[in-house]
């Protein structure tokens, strides 16, 4: 089981004591996730807050850090001889934390008891939002229904983990590269006549043998314009787009997200390469701006702007790129934002909400499609870690809805667009360091250029 | 997207109403479950009550049957443009349910009002035991903290699903096959030198191919003595054995469940020859025995004896071996039931709670050590469909524990037990159905015998 050096964790806990000065800081670890009744179960996975802060891997832990007591204490319950019988012998609970710097230990009984002497001491509890079912009611029945997520505890570990330290980024960098090994697995596999299922499950079989698991659910589909397409149920054809995006995490947890747009056939068509060769080009030049002092949504602004100009030499967009950029009409070709941050979850801390980690302290969000989906858009600053994945994509519904409600008629050539509703939908995904130089590219080079990908499918 | 004949679905909830004969038939589906932020999902699997009722297999629907006003409803939202651009065009919820026969859907949050109207009409709200946190937050808004679920809606359910029908052992069958075809590419690729890992992952592919998913964690381990060993960490030997345990459902998410233990070398060693023998010669008696009007207990029972008899020819026990199945002693090597129940959920139906599936209506589980896991106990009928899988294990921290409590020292030889620590597990499991004649072993032959094992090997 991966564990960074004792003294990460120590530190870690230290610095946040620190920066919070008082409360009780309440942190509840994941069960298993129940598939289809309580004992049939989805693979194991820790809540992030809880790694980053104990680096304990195991199912049904709870901890406290007293601020006001300096405590910090490891809930959990020893294993039975039945529980041994069926899941084998593990550390005691004792062993467990001090492996992570903890020297105190209780049964998870006295969590309850813990938290209430707390509150009658007027301590403050925080805790982060709870995104599973099981602990928003674990934390209904120990603080209350009415108690609320602190911003406070948010913002703070929201910083920590936004700085991305020397040892962390060598596991991110390894998960990265196990998910470029899927991507090249299925660049060596497609062709016609494959279904999207059968290339998902040679993705997957990469993903298992040399990482811990999917970082997120694989899109793997001929109809990208489809965003988050996890059906799995069409054939593949010559012609077709195969777009992948795929990333694993390796058993620290630390993910890798990548995205490939490849032909199904021996070559893109001859209408794809045009769109395909606007894309890298946006890639290239969002890649490059990357550096600490930019905002991510100037970035992101500019893709759109440098997408609008590509789509305009195809007569399908008008009038000055910028304006149309700034005003949100290239949305329709990119509904989505440039990147994200990465880390222990691959949309990094989103269960946090992702204005407190993209955006600075108190920012809200701008509502416009497309805008609003933004998840980064602070100015940039050495250690972030984020991906950059612009794409285009042509929407069928998203066309005809605008088209019919007559938006941004003054940069969309709607007649001339009728004719690509077929086409799909094209990203691609890599994944990158601001250092205090410029910025990193993580992980060794994915094929991206058509000869890169040309190449890897031979 | 799979699902039977429209009249099947009309049958089973006609069927189920004149059953209950009043009452508000409440049935929650299934979202997405979360793994480590709101939006980063498991795959989804609904749930098999309401796949069972309903065959509609999406996200956030919820279902009534009001026996008493003669109405089926389904409720549910439509997508949003937004929602379209992430997930595709579906459609719509009347389109859904027109295709099982409901004709009458509402928006999700007119259940509420329903469940509110039909209480102050003082109609009893009948539902199943829930598992997911989600689902139990939402059975606390609907109906309050204190609504329990309905035993008599449990029983009525367990009945129906417990006979399967002609098109159901069809499917099965079909996931049977996909899951042999796992254990087959196991058999082909494993030697020494290779991981759990690499296997498992293996395993996964093929699951993923030709199947929707896993029907439950795979089992893929050399220490099989750990009856759920979900690690993967192991490297394989030559002399080990791998005990895979690993099936698939695929998309109409009926189970097949198979267990195969073989050598990672080429041949087994002869002590592993020998208790392969035994649990060989146990799982053909067993499953020899499988017919109408038996009770799986006692199936179990001789299955038990059998164990006994061949460990008494290898000096590892002593005494009556019926005797020694019947106190409980051969818990020790074979800590679970000869099988349990498979349908819609590779455990039938366990979120019922294994006693309202596997014993006759209002019996209780005999408590002590190795019964109290037996998962199937009554009497069989024709179109019960249930596994067949003994085990035989040596569990150290077992053998010290009941050694150093002197428990059954009549009929277990301690001293030399004590070179056999290290010796493993091993298990067969494969699928029956009960025929009015006797029995039919569900999907194609899975190597079993030594020579299969070694013959697939090749």
């Amino acid at each position: 089981m991966f564990s960074f050096p004792k003294q990460t964790y120590v530190e870690r806990r230290e610095r946040l004591s620190q920066a919070m000065g008082s409360g009780l800081l309440l942190f509840l670890g994941n069960g298993v996730a129940s598939m289809n009744y309580p004992d049939n179960n989805y693979i194991f996975r820790q809540d992030s807050t809880f790694l980053y802060l104990f680096g304990l891997d195991y199912e049904n832990l709870a901890a406290i850090i007293d601020v006001d007591n300096n405590k910090t204490i490891v809930f959990g319950d020893e294993l039975t001889i039945d529980d041994i019988v069926w899941t084998g012998v593990q550390p005691t609970i004792r062993e467990k934390a001090a492996a992570v710097g903890v020297t105190e230990t209780r049964p998870m009984s006295e969590l309850q008891k813990y938290i209430d002497a707390a509150k009658a001491q007027k301590q403050q509890v925080h805790f982060v939002p709870p995104y599973r079912g099981h602990t928003k009611l674990w934390l209904q029945e120990l603080l209350g229904k009415e108690a609320q997520p602190s911003l406070e505890l948010i913002y703070e570990l929201a910083d920590m983990r936004n700085h991305k330290s020397a040892e962390e980024i060598e596991q991110i960098e390894l998960s990265v590269n196990v998910s470029r090994q899927m991507h090249l697995r299925a660049l060596e596999l497609v062709r016609p006549g494959m279904t999207e299922k059968q290339i998902a499950a040679a993705v997957a079989e990469v993903c298992y043998r040399e990482g811990y698991y999917f970082s997120f659910p694989t899109i793997c589909t001929n109809h990208g314009e489809t965003l988050h397409n996890h059906g799995y149920i069409h054939e593949l054809k010559d012609g077709d787009l195969l777009l992948l995006d795929a990333g694993a995490e390796n058993d620290s947890h630390y993910a890798g997200d990548l995205t490939t747009t490849m032909p199904v056939g021996k070559d893109y068509t001859a209408r794809q390469k045009e769109v395909y060769n606007i894309l890298i080009d946006t890639y290239r030049k969002a890649a490059a701006s990357i550096r600490p002092g930019i905002t991510y949504r100037e970035c992101h602004v500019n893709a759109w702007a440098n997408i609008a100009e590509g789509l305009k030499g195809l007569g399908l967009m008008k009038g000055d790129p910028m304006e149309a950029a700034e005003a949100g009409a290239v949305a329709m070709f990119m509904p989505h934002g440039l990147g994200h941050m990465m880390g222990l979850d691959v949309h990094d801390m989103e269960n946090y909400g992702e204005v407190h980690v993209g955006y600075p302290r108190g920012a809200e969000k701008d509502k416009r499609f497309g805008f609003a989906s933004l998840r980064l858009a602070r100015t940039l600053e050495p250690g972030f870690v984020f991906t950059c994945e612009p794409g285009i994509y042509f929407i069928p519904d998203l066309i005809d809805q605008w088209r019919a409600a007559g938006k941004f008629t003054e940069f969309i050539n709607y007649d001339k667009l009728e004719a690509w509703k077929d086409f799909g939908g094209m990203r691609n995904e890599e994944d990158y360091l601001v250092t205090p130089e410029g910025h990193r590219h993580l992980g060794e080079n994915k094929p991206c250029e058509v000869e890169q990908i040309l190449e890897a499918k031979k």
